[in-house]
């Protein structure tokens, strides 16, 4: 077995009422068992914290089923084999899956759930597994061009544009030749994407008008809006549309923790106007091609025309107050719990 | 030339604040003047009253440019030939286009804004080529079968289903083998779709909840929906898609004549649980297949297996009141003005 002999895990105690507070968790530690034929013992080494666990926790039909009620915390992650009784994975191995926010998973080597696999730990920093080249990755990378079919010359705007998602729809949307507008909260998350990673222009929608921003760094109106965050910004966005513009929905963080309902886009008829469409992804509609897209963006990496920047956290105790640094617009780039070292 | 030497019109006297009041209006009458070459008079037989008129009277960019303070109000509609200095028009020919809100129209006989061309009198009543075989008959069939794409056994929902729209989508998905549900105001109109119109069911919105019967008459989800009246009902629709399902956003008409803010659909994130996507159409679009559309079309009014209804209301000084129908769902069927007999 390990030295550890207990887990400590985050339990959802209670569906929050807009921002997860600190008593919507529960901390649990319990012993490790004996591991029975088949199954693994993986070290929880870094979880990802995204915006969509908020909408885990709520009650009601998703894509994924909701967090129940004193359930450990679902979120994907990468960590390292401590003990296997598995022929799948040997003890060394580093794996991505879903974890959950606990020291340790037990459990069997092929649970579908946890969906395990490899990763290299010499290929890339670890961090980098749960960014470009994990979900927030793929969902970028299949939404932009499966949903959005950009044809270079065209213009791409993404919000949250330093974040996980953004960063990667911006550089794929680069690499096919489109001018990159991204919006995001402050100078620094602007000058970052434009200076580390090459958008075009970046709108600071903490430091002026969206509307302006567009009118001015998008002179050729807007081809795929890819959004984030819901809310005033797609309504913005909506008004300068192009003909048969693509909007692809992949998130609305800005709507996450609304206790009242939340705010649909008021200029939808803007679709109609412009021959438009808004549609919907989720990412595990394309696992099968994940390793493509995980292909050709290491690739660039190693050319050194693709960045990732990753916002790293230390410590599981940390991980009530860092989730909600995502809905505060706190974390620069794709934020990151580390729980061990190694 | 012909006897009547005046032309009466509405103009556009002030943009509308919410409902369109009869001091919106202005009543002219003018003298008509000769032809010059090239030119033809038409006289005003049927004129369509569509809410999308509403959004004409609207400043600002859409589709098409806004109807000017004192301009003629913009009206597609059937009228006769009583003069002609043109070869491509007859006296006596009949034909449809844009008319405007008055007793006759004079101009190019190829202008390109009025788009003239010939219709049979005797193939059809001339109130029907205002409505399956005129724009709302084009809109329905492009809209759902372009944007829709449905597929047999595929279960299709139409808001304002009695009307002229509504009428001709509902027809078109039976006839590709779809489950087709409507949804309409009044038990009169739910009656005449199901039992005239041959929809498998039909929500009355008046009178009950539409959530409950979609619950009832969608057993299996709703693959597309054809939207035509936006706000309460689109959202609830939203509830109820299926994966992958279609919304073809053809008009709002819950919004026209808001003094507030459109209602957004609260539930499009829906488009991302159910990989679904809305998508705006302007029948305009389809104009070099509008032939084929129609060619369909009447050979299922020939056979039987195509039916339309039209709501018509005589005299042009009626235009004011009659507009208002639209909006307070009071016209059943395709809502069309009669200015002359003949």
């Amino acid at each position: 077995m390990t030295a550890a002999a207990t887990n400590r895990q985050f339990r959802l105690a209670a569906r929050p009422v807009g921002m997860p507070k600190p008593s919507d968790w529960k901390v649990t530690t319990e012993p490790l068992r004996d591991l029975a034929d088949g199954e693994i013992l993986v070290k929880t080494l870094y979880l990802s914290l995204d915006p969509a666990m908020r909408g885990w926790m709520n009650e009601g039909k998703s894509y994924i089923r909701p967090v129940a009620i004193d359930e450990v915390m679902r979120a994907g992650g990468i960590g390292k084999v401590v003990a296997s009784k598995s022929d799948k994975f040997a003890v060394g191995d580093v794996v991505s899956g879903g974890l959950g926010v606990q020291e340790y998973w037990i459990g069997a080597a092929n649970d579908k759930t946890a969906a395990f696999y490899k990763v290299d730990p010499k290929a890339a920093p670890l961090p980098k597994y749960l960014n470009a080249l994990g979900m927030p990755g793929m969902t970028a990378y299949f939404g932009l061009l499966d949903i959005g079919q950009p044809k270079a010359g065209e213009t791409v705007v993404v919000s949250g544009a330093a974040g996980a998602v953004g960063q990667t729809v911006g550089q794929v949307a680069k690499h096919k030749g489109c001018r990159v507008v991204g919006i995001a909260g402050g100078k620094d998350k602007c000058d970052f994407v434009v200076k580390e990673l090459g958008f075009d222009a970046c709108i600071d929608y903490k430091g002026g008008s969206v509307k302006d921003g567009l009118k001015e760094h998008c002179p050729n109106g807007v081809d795929i809006y890819f959004d984030n965050v819901g809310g005033d910004i797609l309504d913005t966005v909506l008004t300068r549309i192009n003909m048969k513009a693509r909007i692809i929905i992949c998130g609305a963080i800005s709507q996450y923790n609304n206790t009242t309902p939340v705010k649909g886009p008021s200029n939808y008829m803007s679709l109609l106007v412009n021959r438009a469409r808004m549609e919907g992804m989720v990412v595990f509609d394309y696992a099968d091609r994940y390793h493509i897209a995980a292909a050709e963006m290491a690739k660039w990496m190693l050319e050194g025309s693709f960045k990732t920047k990753e916002d790293v956290v230390d410590g599981l105790d940390k991980f009530p107050e860092a989730l909600l640094m995502l809905f505060e617009g706190k974390n620069f780039g794709k934020l990151v719990l580390q729980v061990a070292k190694d």
